[in-house]
């Protein structure tokens, strides 16, 4: 299952370069991982509020081309792996077709006290 | 009392003007104001752990000149005005002497449930 | 004339008291320029291109209620007066035709060199 | 040789969770990267007027444990690597002396039109 994200570079987000700043791009992969949920029926801030937070303990990207101020982007978002607690996504951010970008994150479910606990059912078991 | 804090203008913080962002400078309101408090031997971290939110409800900015990568600059953070359960702060930043930026805000203490109450007393009476 | 632009509230966006913080609404202001642009057929991109860069010289804003992470929220922006070398802009912002925030700026067109200049026509005398 | 930051977490750098949010640490790799070339006598502003730009192309961090609101941490930056137009960086992240986060970029060297050039002798044969 893979969820694709269109959005739009803002003006704060881009640097003296004139492009893209590199931080940003983890950004918008929460987002993607926020509405890969979503397609699943499944929404973050209730996970959230039942006591099963999601952090993100590894994190990598490789930067091909820059993205501009008011370009228009595709982020494909998919899932590679899971564990008993933790979920590997994988991502692509494309724009007219051409890829700019891939990463890779893996997230751990934590409890209220930052404590490593299972994945929710809909979560661990999801498709 | 007025507390003076140096800082040093990320790049991130920059766009593709080549100058700081507007939408920064608050943030750097909101360490001057955290500065403040320490200055009068107190903890933002500290009171809001002792149930004592400070949300922004008013904010006003006039930007006159352009702060640029990797300028040091010094913002002057200083109490204009103190209520109930308010207090209003006004700022000044400078580089090299020269006035960049001029701004208030109004912040509000509230409870845990987002209720506006009293200040604590130390901040409420504070010189 | 007024756009109309909906959004929804980023995780990274919010503040450990769980709501918008307050430095990010201007940032979803200047969203709110870029789609009234727009809507009038006009690109920011293309003006910078052409050497006419929008600069903000005042900013106010009046938070009501907050926002929470994964809100929609949508933002009216709409023009208040135009100078020679200025167009001011007002912005209300609802949840669910909840009013939680009022702002105004104030923004200059500058020429490459910072210095004032007029407004290109088609932005000095737009409806 | 290791430049050693100090740097203090700001409020708006914190999330829901109460924690410094996982894409403001690439911020921070950054200003330890412009504080190694200060303390070799250069300046990223320097060099950028001069027409070489320098682009994260590789970024790839692991988070171990959580950093808070108003902590001081203290991040040690080394490059690990050097090529023609390339320089690899690794990054350690302490509070009180226990180890939060590490981390590693890529940066390669850009000419004003995004091709990548020969990085200048100054960096390319630093100690």
């Amino acid at each position: 299952m893979t969820n694709r994200l269109e959005l739009r570079v803002r003006y704060n987000e881009c640097d003296p370069m004139g492009v893209a700043h590199h931080t940003v791009y983890p950004v918008w992969f929460e987002m993607g991982r926020t509405e890969l949920l979503r397609d699943g029926r499944l929404s973050y801030r209730d996970l959230e509020t039942r006591g099963f937070l999601i952090a993100v303990v590894k994190l990598s990207v490789q930067y091909k081309r820059p993205a501009r101020y008011d370009d228009t982007l595709v982020l494909a978002t998919t899932i590679t792996d899971r564990g008993r607690a933790t979920i590997e996504h994988a991502y692509q951010l494309h724009r007219d077709g051409v890829l700019l970008t891939t990463a890779a994150t893996t997230v751990v479910c934590l409890d209220r006290d930052g404590r490593p606990q299972q994945l929710p059912d809909t979560l661990r078991l999801g498709d």
